[in-house]
Parts: C-alpha cells; sequence; structure tokens
C-alpha cells in the first residue's frame, strides 16, 4: 500500500487512465490491450511499473491475461440489460409497516455463514482497519479524563472541525458551530423527523428509500407519502411541487447524492429547484447525504444545502459508509433547528461516544482519508461492475438492473411473477441474505425488486451465492 | 494504588473498620481515638500500617490530627439538619416542559472554569480512566474487523454474557438472550418508554424524579402523574395503587435504588408489592437501576425486577456513573417488550458502538470491576459526607437535606422564598453550577430545591464554591 497521504503510486495512476479508456468505451470487451513493452513506452514508465499496473486492472477485473496471448479486456456487463423505469408509487399517503421484514432482514444477516447481500454495508477488506485501530489505540491511550467523560451535544470539537472543513468539497461553508455530532447517520435522521414533525403528519419521501426511513417515519406515527423516483436523476420535482402545492406537507425526506437502494444522483439544478421550492412554503428538507463522498467518478456532489439560504434543510452525514460503521460517529447540520435537534439528542442518547469521535476526528486530520476516499470509490465502482455482469450472466434476461453512479448497491427489478418475499425465504435457505424490495416503501411496493449490498470485494464465494440466486429466480419466473 | 484485582491493602482495611465505629455512632465527633502505637496493637499490625491507615481515615475527612493531642473524630454534618419531607406533588397528569431547562443547565456545565454542581456524574479522579484506556488500546489493536463492523442488536455478545454473570448480585437470572445494549441509559429508558405507550398516554413517574425520564416523556407527548416520593424508602405506593385503580396509566417509570435526586432505596417488600400491584393489572414498569451499584454500605441492592414473573418489568442500566460515560454503554433487559424494543433500537440508533462494548465486557471480565466498585461506593460516601457537612456549616439553619443511602448527589430544600431558578442564574454568575428543583418535577414543582452533583473528589475549590453558595443563598433568604 502506498503511504496513507501520498499520492497514487506511479502504476495506479497507468491503470486509472486504461481503466479511463475501457470505462468510456475506447477499449471493448474482448479487444487486446497493448503488451507490457508497449505499455511502458506508452505511458513513459519502466517495465516493471506497466506489469504492477495490469496486475491491478486485472484485480479491478477489468482485464485478463489469456496464455501466451497477452492481456485482454474482460466481457463487462451485458449493456442491454435495461434499467427500472420511474417509480409510480400509489397516491395516497401510508402509515408505514416496515418494521419487522426489517427485523427478520436483519436477523438473518446476523447468522453465520450467511452471505451478506441484504444489509448495506462497506466490507471491511474496503476499510482502513489497521489504520483506525492504531489511531483508537492512540487515542484512549492519550485522551485520560477527556475519554471516559460525557462529551455533551453538540460534540467533539475537533470532529465538528473537521467535518466542517470538508463541507467546503460539498459546495457547503458549515461553521463547526452549526454541527451536531450523532451516534450514526440514524439517529441523526431520526432527530431530524422529530424536530419538525408530530404524530399525524404527512412527509414525502422518496420511492424507493432507504427503510431506516420508513421505519423512523413508522415508529413516530407519521405518513408518508411516497414521491417518484428516476433511477438516475432522483426525486421527480414536478410530482413533489403537485403534493406540496395540495396538501400539507410536514417535511420532505431525500437522498439527493445516491439515493438507497437506486444510487442515483441529482443534478445541481434540480437541487437547487428542491431547496427553493420546499423554503418557499417553508417546509424543512431533511437531506440524507450519507453516501455524498462515494460517487464512482468524478467530483464529490454538491449537496443540496449547499443551496440553502434559510436554514431550511436539515443535512445529515455519517462514516458508517466510509470509514467504520461499529463506531456509531454521524452528524447533523440542522439550519434554523438547531436548538430543538440537540435538546431531542439529549433526550435520545444524552451524548455521541467520546473515544469514537476523537478517532475519527484524528483520522480525518492525519490518516489519509482522501486517499482512502479514492480506493474505496474506485472499489466500489468495481465490485458494482462486477456484481452487475454476474447477474446479468445468471439471471434471467428480463430482469431489468439500476446504473448506479454512487454508492455499493444495486436495484433489480425482477419478472414481475417473482414475490421478493419468497425470494427471500429461498435464498434464505441456501444461506444468502438479500433486501427484498417491499422493505423501500411505504406500502410494501416493489415486491418483484431486490436490493443487493455490492460493498464487498469479489471472491468467488459471492459469485457463486449470484448464480445460486440467479438459478432461483429463474426457477420462480 | 493496590492491584487492580487484589484484595484492599491491610491499612484500608483497619481504616475502613475504624470507618464503621465512626459512621454506627460508637465513635463521635470529638472523641479522641487511640494512638497509633495503640491501633497498631489492637489491630494486630504494625505501626507503619496503622499510620497509613490513619492518614486514609484523615483523606477520608472522618478523622484529623491535632498538634500534640493525636488524632481525633471529626466534626460530622449537623445531625440536626432534618430531612425533605414526603413530596406532594398536585394531582392531574401533565405534559411536561422541562426541556428548555434543562438545555439551560448543560450548556452552563459546559463553560470553562464553571464548578459542576450541576450535571450528575463521577468525577474522572474517581473512575479507573488509566485501566479502562489501556484496555480500550488494547482491544482496538486486537479486535481488527469486528471493532469497525455494526454490533447489531441485540449487541456485543460477551457484554451482554458479563451483564448476565453479574445479575446475579441483583437477585435475578438474566440470561445473555434477554438483553438488549444501549447507547447509554438514556437510549435505554427512551426505548422503553417508546416500546410500551403511545402519545396522550399517561405515565406515572416518580416526583422528584430525573429529568432526562421528563424530558422523553415530555418529547413522546404523554403526561406524567406524578407520585409522592418518601426521602429514603422511595415511592409511595398507596398513592400509585391509587392512582392506578382510578385510571388508565399506561407504564410507571420509577428507580427502586437510589433515586435521582433522593438517593432513596426501596425496601425489598416494597419492590416486591409494587412489581405485583402493577403486573396484576399488566401495566409496564420501566425499572431505571443505573445507581444499583452504589449502595454506600452493604449488598447490592435486589432489583424489582427479580421480583417479576410475567415480563411486564423493564429493567435499565449502564456503566455512566461507574466506569466511563462516555463510552455510552448502556443496557435493557425488557422482558415481555423485547421484540418490540429491539425493533426500537435499530429505528434510533441502528447499533451500539463496538469497540467500547468489547472494552467494557472485557474491563468487566478482568479488569477488577468489583474492586473498583467498592472504592468507588467508599469515595462516593465519603464525599456525600463532606458535602453534607459543608452544606450545613454554610447554609442557612432552616434548609432540609436528604440522607442518602447510594449514589452520589445531595436534594436541597431551601427556604421557601429561595427561588432555585434564580440561585441557578445568581450561581452561575460565580461561575458554579447547579441543577434547580424545577427540573426534577413535570409541572416544575420543588421551586425551592437544588440538587448538587458530589461525584468528584472533595478540594478545597469546591469548599469555597460550597462557601459562596451558602452565602447567596442567606442573602436571599
Amino acid at each position: 500500500m502506498p503511504p496513507p497521504d501520498g499520492p497514487s503510486a506511479l502504476y495506479e495512476q497507468v491503470a486509472d487512465k486504461i481503466e479511463k479508456l475501457i470505462r468510456s468505451g475506447a477499449l471493448r470487451a474482448g479487444d487486446r490491450i497493448p503488451s507490457v513493452r508497449r505499455a511502458s513506452a506508452q505511458h513513459g514508465v519502466s517495465v516493471a511499473t506497466a506489469v504492477q499496473a495490469y496486475i491491478s486492472l486485472e484485480n479491478r477485473r477489468l482485464i485478463e491475461a489469456r496464455p501466451k496471448s497477452g492481456f485482454f479486456v474482460r466481457p463487462q456487463f451485458r449493456m442491454d440489460v435495461s434499467e427500472p423505469k420511474i417509480s409510480r408509487p400509489a397516491k395516497p399517503a401510508a402509515l408505514v409497516g416496515v418494521g419487522n421484514l426489517q427485523t427478520r432482514v436483519f436477523d438473518a444477516a446476523r447468522l453465520p455463514d450467511v452471505v451478506a447481500f441484504g444489509a448495506a454495508y462497506p466490507g471491511p477488506e474496503n476499510l482502513p482497519v489497521a489504520r483506525l485501530s492504531q489511531i483508537m489505540a492512540s487515542v484512549a491511550r492519550s485522551a485520560g479524563a477527556r475519554g471516559v467523560a460525557y462529551d455533551m451535544p453538540p460534540g467533539c470539537e475537533p470532529l465538528r472541525r473537521q467535518i466542517s472543513r470538508r463541507s467546503l468539497d460539498w459546495g457547503s461553508n458549515l461553521s463547526p458551530d452549526e454541527i451536531i455530532t450523532t451516534c450514526g447517520g440514524t439517529e441523526a435522521l431520526a432527530l431530524c423527523l422529530r424536530a419538525v414533525t408530530k404524530p399525524g403528519d404527512v412527509v414525502a419521501v422518496e420511492s424507493p428509500t432507504y427503510f431506516g426511513v420508513l421505519q423512523a417515519v413508522e415508529e413516530q406515527r407519521l405518513r408518508a407519502l411516497e414521491i417518484p423516483m428516476h433511477p438516475r436523476d432522483g426525486m421527480d420535482l414536478d410530482a413533489l411541487e403537485r403534493a406540496v402545492k395540495s396538501r400539507r406537507i410536514a417535511a420532505c425526506l431525500a437522498t439527493p447524492n445516491f439515493n438507497n437502494p437506486l444510487g442515483s444522483l441529482m443534478p445541481d439544478a434540480t437541487k437547487r429547484r428542491l431547496v427553493e421550492m420546499l423554503a418557499k412554503r417553508e417546509i424543512p428538507l431533511i437531506e440524507d447525504d450519507i453516501n455524498g463522498s462515494l460517487a464512482h467518478s468524478g467530483n464529490r456532489p454538491r449537496v443540496a444545502q449547499s443551496y440553502d439560504r434559510g436554514g431550511f434543510v436539515l443535512l445529515c452525514g455519517s462514516i458508517s459508509k466510509t470509514l467504520a460503521p461499529g463506531y456509531r460517529v454521524g452528524w447533523v447540520a440542522p439550519g434554523r433547528y438547531y436548538d430543538k435537534v440537540k435538546a431531542l439528542k439529549i433526550t435520545s442518547t444524552l451524548a455521541t461516544g467520546s473515544l469514537p469521535q476523537l478517532a475519527i476526528a484524528e483520522f480525518m486530520a492525519n490518516g489519509g482519508f482522501d486517499h482512502h476516499l479514492r480506493a474505496l470509490r474506485r472499489n466500489f465502482a468495481a465490485q458494482i461492475h462486477t456484481m452487475r455482469e454476474a447477474i446479468a450472466a445468471a439471471f434471467p434476461p428480463d430482469i431489468k438492473l439500476t446504473r448506479p453512479s454512487g454508492g455499493f448497491v444495486l436495484w433489480i427489478e425482477l419478472p414481475a411473477k417473482v414475490s421478493a418475499l419468497e425470494l427471500h425465504e429461498r435464498a434464505l435457505a441456501q444461506k444468502i441474505s438479500i433486501a427484498p424490495g417491499p422493505m423501500f416503501s411505504a406500502k410494501q411496493d416493489f415486491r418483484n425488486f431486490i436490493r443487493i449490498n455490492c460493498g464487498h470485494a469479489w471472491t468467488s464465494r459471492l459469485e457463486q451465492a449470484v448464480g445460486t440466486l440467479g438459478r432461483i429466480v429463474r426457477k420462480m419466473s
């Protein structure tokens, strides 16, 4: 591994260039790529470096060596697999009933030897486990009394300072004083929802959306109004506008950057329109940016909050998808709802863990977070790519697949007659967990959809599991 | 310090015996105690050990040396300071409005250089900071991927096993499978309340009670019915019985072991009656046992849950008052409400921090927890003792003071004309924080009461602060 803070190694830079050619279509599946010697000359690097670059591309499953013939571009996922259409949720706002389903799926995921396609989390092999553990050990030794004492809200000042600095990357400019730290993004979302609604209120949510959001809505006795989602551009703002014009909406929950499960990315102009449309009516926008740092290519996208002028956006983030889910460190910048969210945080968990916050602050300051993020984004892009390919090969041809531009989950539309809940049971009997589509809808729509976690590095075990899933789906269709 | 796992040092055993004589009244204030040489003979120890024992008693502020005359028992707190009477809360159940007050008090406590009599937490000098930090560092290094991964509810198995073993000390016999770990006791209480009530319900609470409970009641839009409290025996069960007979009570929240702020201890027979009275009507009892390990003398008291036969008791605990508030580790044994509490835990914070749980489990297994608890209980008893003495000396004679049998807070009834809220402001101007009585009541009763944190080792700075407080109170009365 290169030093945490340094630039990518030379061979990685070469591999990145070639990957770009493949992704752009300049090199296609089956194409022979230049010999190592030739690549060495083309890129002005040593032969050894060119060899390393090719090994890296092989690891990314972009090329393969054929004995005595050289390196070839691997077959990519079938480009003829289409995307799901824009979702069409039924109209009336509904009380939510996904809780039991979620518990069942999570319990299943805890079973030993189960292939974990169900819950969405990054595999530890993609996380800087050794470096983080080292930092945590060092922080525990040096923090003394501060490590065992309450760190009362708004929470760890060094961490809030780091988040504040990083907010510039999101087009935002948060001061540490605008941020409250939380026990993960889940607590941040739950607090925001509580701060701006009361039981019986209607909240606009994405359809499909992360089931944790739905369970919070359910638990707080709110009604969810599901807004259609475009699989690449996110929330359909025309539909949202019709909704806010026709009824009282207490809040809107959205994930402009890489909706879970779609991986959609709302264009900047749409983000601006979303913020302005809601601010005009003083409707708070709870923005879930937990996947914001996981773009597969290009810059870190802006947050919708960066267009906020009136403090109506409550921006939620976390390090659970990028560094350490088990540290339980998240945050919220609640805008004009700051005091209310801070008071609710005290009622919810009093304080966030002191040492995990200090360790994350230290990692952000000196651990090579940006270097890690670059590798992580590359890995997730490759894992999504490989998984799409494997699914396209194993599943029946009439499925539909998302083309996420960030994050690490895939959303699959199965043939209409396949029940995702039944598939969940049958897959579990084969020790494979999946997340059935009905979890992602207040009214348990998406009955023939599933979400697949691609947070783990690819292994033959995963490949076999996809094969098994595909066989079950074929039998059911 | 003696080794963490070993028995008390010999001199401490001698000091403990003499302390017992003083506490029992066998030795009284002003009594001359035997010379060091005599004590050495009486207890069969060396003169050097006897000297150490006397230094220890001096540190505990139980004896004092008078030049050329030997050692004397120090004047104890004025025994004529009476206790507050049983509380008489007004009848109708009330919506709660303590949130803002709490935020103000917590914010005040965060200010630098403020003497922290307000929030109730143990001073780090009373906690095993070095040993815990060492364990955390070692766990962080050895846990690897497990330390960064989600530890989904019910949470860390080694920790649940340790809690299960310790539950025998409480007269309980919990299996690890009955326990769910939480982000501190605060989350445990909030989850329980959510699990067994819906907005608008009436819950019976102690009067006075911990304001965190009241804020959870407020936030969940419940109504609090305040039940009178005896300052030593806790909840008035006759009053509770009248209440449950006359109206629908959705749940009862109680702290049989060392109510905060009273330090009261409910007798075992009363605990049994409480559990049976509620079970008969299928009313859930949320038992807050966060202070249960902090008896000033004698055995660890039983929990009311130990009398539970129907699963109607939800028992909440934590290590925030004994080991490390900043670790955010608590737990709940929710009885028949297990599934509901587990689902709510997922919505609230998804999971509890992985490494803090592993570190606490390791401390409980091999860190000398029992040894630490013995020292902690002794320290808290001495700190309460010293604080009572200092308050009795500094405050006007017509105040009333609790005689807590556990925990580390004192509850003071001031002269009727003194407003605790005004005292709070005036004290803060002198850089002293206190917890004003109205925080401890749904209807903001106890307007002339304050709670004082005695979690810190005694220092001249604290002594001066008590003097300052006393002068302010005298001016106001």
